[in-house]
């Protein structure tokens, strides 16, 4: 049971506690996790038919899901079935990480004593807050925060007026001046009057050498994390939703959007303004032309271009029309 | 007459002092104002078919506008002819409000006392201007800067690194780091050498429970107020221009663009980069597809997608061709 | 021989020393400049049959390229073959400014004296570094950061929480609150492991009455500059890569991409969202209209639309197929 150490967790809760109009055993439940990452002691959740494969091989012994979903669970792990997976999963995640869903300011940041970093190289009114790890001879610019538990490798540069949350950063990596990195996302049940908004219990995790242009925006993970490879560069003003995998030796030119849980392969290059819808799988070596729109799967080694993008000969085969 | 409290206003001026090439009488002249909110003692303006009906109803004494549109006006409304209407506006406006074309740092801002606001909660190296007004339980992150006589509601987390001018902002709202509310608007006539400001006397107001993600740009009103309806929730990137009006319950996704004036329904939903244009209407419970351009007005619970933005069942068949 | 008042510059290096596997002439090199800036003491370097015209007339006397171009090199000017002509090009500027492929935080950053800038009026918690100059009647605003040898006109207003590095500004020039000013671009050779950084050597040149909207990011150039001509106005979240000169009086709407080393001519106007590929000319008095991706030169005059970007009339025309 790996431990969360940016959001605290309470429970274990009992099942029937969990669930009181249902009629479940009193089984202590320890976390919600995503089908993958699931233990039996934790309750997982299955909302979409594109997740089946993981729901086949999920070890929780409890999961939240639909009539129609639930026969491609295991016969170890029980349904729980509910009319809106995801309004479900909010509210018990909720129980588990009350404090997860908003990102209140860090109240533990303080000016950082040479004493606790020696080998770091703070600029001008830098904040840190308090469990922060901080590699040798990385830099961190003016004006920038590194809130509470972050981790940052060695020999990084950090740039001016950057803000950092529930992030885990390797060695080698450029963030740019005005990156926000590690804020929740934009995940919530629209309700009438008051949306609710869903919990952010994921991290960000940013392999070595990794580069982020400036003013770009980085979410945390909901249930699960953000990932950004090694030797991946973004350029400036890109936004990465929550939940996106993005491989190592990518290249992002600027302004380019993610939409959420959405994976993207290694050594692939995307072009300017070009946008990914959310939860779609973009194979290794794909080569996305600037300004296009990806809303489905892309093959290894495709070379695509459009909106919506379309592999290239098509592209240049409709032009001629 | 209600009066502007982020702009100091001068006057009253004499109509015939306005316009010292026309043969006008020597009436008191109070404020220049939208067709809609003018009263009696203000001028008024009149520069697009698209106003028609506001025109119509107008209980100004006197109008700005062009041979073509003057005959729109109601006979207790006397129009006064002029070759560039924006122009002619653009410099009596400044007359009223010499300080309002630019956006002059305040020199205001200080470290808040604990106890002028003994109810908030400020991070570290916050400034706040003169005359504000924050309610109880709010939160505001570290280095955000919020100008004089803005007004925030309570339970409400303004993040980090935020900038906040001539704006009111409702109850439990959220506010993600590194937007920049309520800066004046890309709004000017064109000259050579140097372009003339268009003076931004509007401001932004936000409802109660809406929420605006990271490093979005929200500018104020020109002539009229910015409005962000009450329980809409914007992501990341997303660019609000000048006069824009977002009503209830809409979910904008990220690096959405809105250029000027356009009017956005209640219940609407919009793909991450999507863009719509200026002075549009878009009518309630609308779906705009990600990365959408729409140029036309869109009527009540139209789905559309494409660029430009076409009925869905429209762009599905085009696709086909 | 103009001096580099961002990079400092070592050597000059002998050419056998340079390029130590081919046999060369002992002659001193003082600098790496592009084909049209070089003089007989820089080596240069031609890599694309775009730069023909530069190379025909370049007054360096030693040019990196490749067998395919060199016949394009006037006699004054000795070939350089090798196979990866900007990997060559990296490694060479690397040697003459080591410093110039990252971006440090400036460790010279302090609060301004007001005895050394009596006329500037600075906000709270600014910080300058050494050698800038600021003129008389220039704003800046609270949490910014100038750093050192930057150069500001007169009567400038610098918003809040802005960075500016390596930038020439002229007089009358408003910046606004959070953009990133003269970073270095996204340009890098890709390597597996770790990618080689290009050295950005280059400034930003932002002429007088120019207007640069909030958030947003203008990149140094690489081996040039990136300029922002005379009475130019950027709106909002507006990314300008390294290289790109915009000329004078061009309005750009928000959200606009410029990737790198377009030339945009004078009065050229922008709509929203739109993108401009690399390596392009666009001409004067273009319109482009909002949304749309330019993928090849403009002439001077024309009206375009659409993705790719088409004239107006045609976009029209394959509208109503």
């Amino acid at each position: 049971m790996n431990k969360n150490i940016f959001f605290k967790r309470d429970g274990p809760f009992l099942l029937n506690d969990l669930f009181p109009r249902l009629n479940l055993e009193k089984k202590k439940i320890y976390d919600v996790k995503s089908l993958e990452k699931a233990t039996s002691e934790d309750v997982t959740f299955f909302d979409s038919i594109v997740y089946t494969n993981f729901a086949k091989s999920t070890k929780a012994s409890y999961c939240i899901t639909t009539e129609k979903l639930k026969n491609y669970l295991p016969k170890s792990c029980k349904s729980i079935l509910v009319e809106n997976v995801l309004f479900t999963v909010c509210n018990i995640t909720k129980k588990f990480y009350p404090n997860a869903d908003l990102d209140i300011p860090d109240k533990s940041l303080k000016k950082p004593k040479k004493s606790s970093y020696p080998k770091v190289i703070f600029a001008n009114n830098v904040l840190v807050g308090k469990n922060c790890k901080i590699g040798k001879n990385t830099f961190i610019g003016s004006n920038s925060i590194i809130e509470q538990n972050v981790s940052i490798g060695s020999n990084c540069i950090i740039g001016s007026q950057v803000v950092i949350r529930n992030s885990i950063i390797g060695n080698n990596v450029i963030i740019q001046d005005g990156c926000k990195i590690g804020l929740k996302g934009f995940g919530f049940i629209p309700l009438k009057e008051k949306n609710l908004r869903f919990p952010h219990i994921g991290k960000v995790i940013i392999g070595d050498n990794a580069e982020i242009g400036a003013n770009c925006t980085v979410d945390r993970g909901s249930m699960n994390d953000t990932e950004i490879g090694k030797n991946t560069f973004l350029d400036n003003q890109v936004h990465v939703a929550h939940n996106i995998k993005i491989g190592s030796n990518c290249m992002v030119a600027g302004q380019v959007g993610f939409a959420g849980s959405s994976t993207i392969g290694n050594n692939v290059s995307i072009g300017g303004q070009a946008g990914v819808s959310g939860h779609l799988k973009i194979g290794n070596n794909v080569k996305i032309g600037g300004g296009s729109g990806v809303v489905k799967d892309i093959k290894d080694g495709t070379i695509v271009m459009g909106y919506p993008a379309v592999p290239l000969k098509n592209f240049l085969k409709n032009l001629k029309k």
